[in-house]
């Protein structure tokens, strides 16, 4: 099982993965280049049992659990960075969330050092059987099918004790950390608010304590004043590159209506977070030649009332540059585009 | 010039430097191999006048500066990320600091968004004049120099008045951002305290008001005491994977002695470092098949008086995992190999 550890430090938690553990020796192999073929791959029509089963599917009624057909499939993973305990692994469903447990946080201490297990969830979400297509190739009723599954777990999750937070996240392309090449994305359910998460949510707390205001909500007032960054609009949502942009082709795609949590939109702003979504990965898709990317959705934790001070987003990050030795040492990123230039290139698509 | 955003909701600074702007186009070509050539490399023994004049330089003495000769060359960057006001371009030497600036921060808002110039310095370690010798293939004595070099230019820029912090990083090959073939280190000047040094600055400083002790050297101790991650030990000096280790075979080089400013070390210990840091490097080198890395010198800030409870070391990480959708989106990172696995392998090289 996975743990957890305390950077005695700066107190940052770790996840020590060793199930997946690569030979020490075969990182010096050279990297082997993506297979471009579905042979073999867990995600493809037929290899159904080569996940473990699935949690949810959208497959036509009456069709049998893990079998072909389906639409979208969702299955946990298999190597996870977070897992349930050996106890509970028997009861995952769609419907029954995990059993509850009053110990699962036991947290050892060796001196300084302090760990715990990796307490929580790790699902794929398989977009569809297409091996080839990924969000930007899809249809938009397609691309919203993988937003009703997104919406789905999370609700069915979210009541979980073990579980702090929840994310979503999209690696697309080798290079951007996708070891499987079948388009997927993954959920991770975490025992502790991550540091990226709690700094947002201090940082949006503090703001609105000042101003009386939402602060992505007065970003989107701006953007939309100054336009000079707005990539496209739809009824409901806004895709810029954001002012302060720590990358090249960095992309947030921000609802216009004030709501904390993303699995509460509405049928109607899913549509149109469906089309807002394939429409900016696909203007990264033509413009800058399919590059591998990496994007997650920022939901409110779900033990913190956030509701007045807090606003769900996507962060789209294409890999197009390399957080290097100052970036690490520093926490600051170095970024050669700015975002105007960002914006200007994939709006005229 | 380069200036600085402050991405608004959480108060991250962030460096926009258009000067080394690549085309948005040129993102969707293929990544070239390293060419493996020394033909108009700057860096190469008479291409000196390819870069801006020499602030410092190891060359026998009555030689010209700027030819050819030299055993470590120090340089300002051709397209830095933070740099001096331009009247003051003319005077930069390695004996005279750059003028000082009362009106250096001239921070301008524009409605919730804030900008200020990059002020500060951003110079090239060059650590010999072979072109294919990263340190871990110079000598000792080679790597001694090299040391040699970044304490004086520390030192020699410790007053800027625009510096609030000093970095000196190492990138190594293609994949982990290194721009030019030719084995070099960067020092950067910085017009603030960052983040991650800001954190352990913060998280050393309230371990030693609850403990009364210094946690680096709390960490030394545990690590000898336990042995299980120490790579190798000198007389000053222990190389170790840390506990918490956020990748595979990070590496932490600490000195023994409890002391908060690398720039301040003894003779013999910058003779013992030269010795540790290519002892580590190499067992990397052999092991992993020359990959590419990083690492940074975590040296205390100027300004502020940290000598009890701060102890500077190096973070040495190879480039082998990739930081994808989950650690960028949370802040945790997933290390698929134990520090302890790490270890075995480098130390039994």
């Amino acid at each position: 099982m996975p743990e957890l550890r305390r950077e005695p430090v700066t107190g940052r938690w770790v996840v020590i993965a060793t199930e997946r553990a690569k030979r020490p020796e075969s990182f010096a192999q050279e990297r082997r280049k993506p297979s471009k073929s579905r042979a073999n791959c867990p995600f493809c029509y037929g290899n159904e049992a080569m996940t473990p089963p699935e949690v949810l599917a959208f497959r036509p009624e009456g069709a049998e659990p893990n079998s072909s057909g389906w639409r979208v499939r969702v299955v946990p993973n298999k190597f996870p960075a977070f897992t349930i305990k050996d106890e509970q692994k028997i009861r995952v469903s769609a419907t029954s969330i995990m059993s509850n447990s009053e110990q699962v946080n036991e947290q050892e201490e060796l001196g300084i050092y302090s760990h715990k297990p990796a307490l929580g969830i790790h699902e794929v979400i398989i977009s569809s059987s297409d091996h080839f297509k990924s969000l930007a190739l899809l249809t938009n009723d397609e691309v919203e099918l993988v937003i009703e599954a997104y919406c789905s777990r999370l609700l069915a999750v979210k009541d979980d004790p073990m579980v702090q937070h929840l994310l979503i996240i999209v690696n697309h392309g080798n290079e951007a950390g996708a070891s499987l090449e079948h388009p997927h994305s993954q959920l991770f359910g975490m025992p502790m608010i991550p540091p990226v998460m709690a700094e947002e949510i201090n940082c949006a707390s503090s703001y609105f304590g000042k101003k009386g205001r939402c602060i992505f909500c007065d970003i989107l007032t701006e953007e939309l004043k100054s336009g000079e960054r707005v990539i496209s609009e739809s009824e409901h949502f806004l895709s810029f590159s954001p002012y302060a942009a720590r990358q090249p082709f960095e992309t947030w795609i921000v609802p216009k209506k004030h709501l904390a949590n993303f699995e509460f939109i509405s049928l109607e702003e899913k549509k149109d977070f469906a089309f807002i979504l394939k429409d900016t990965l696909s203007r990264v898709y033509k413009g800058l030649n399919d590059p591998p990317y990496n994007f997650y959705i920022h939901t409110s934790p779900k033990k913190i009332d956030t509701r007045k001070f807090y606003h769900w987003h996507v962060e789209i990050f294409p890999k197009l540059s390399i957080q290097a030795g100052f970036e690490m040492g520093s926490g600051i990123m170095i970024n050669v585009t700015s975002p105007e230039e960002s914006t200007k290139f994939l709006r005229n698509l």
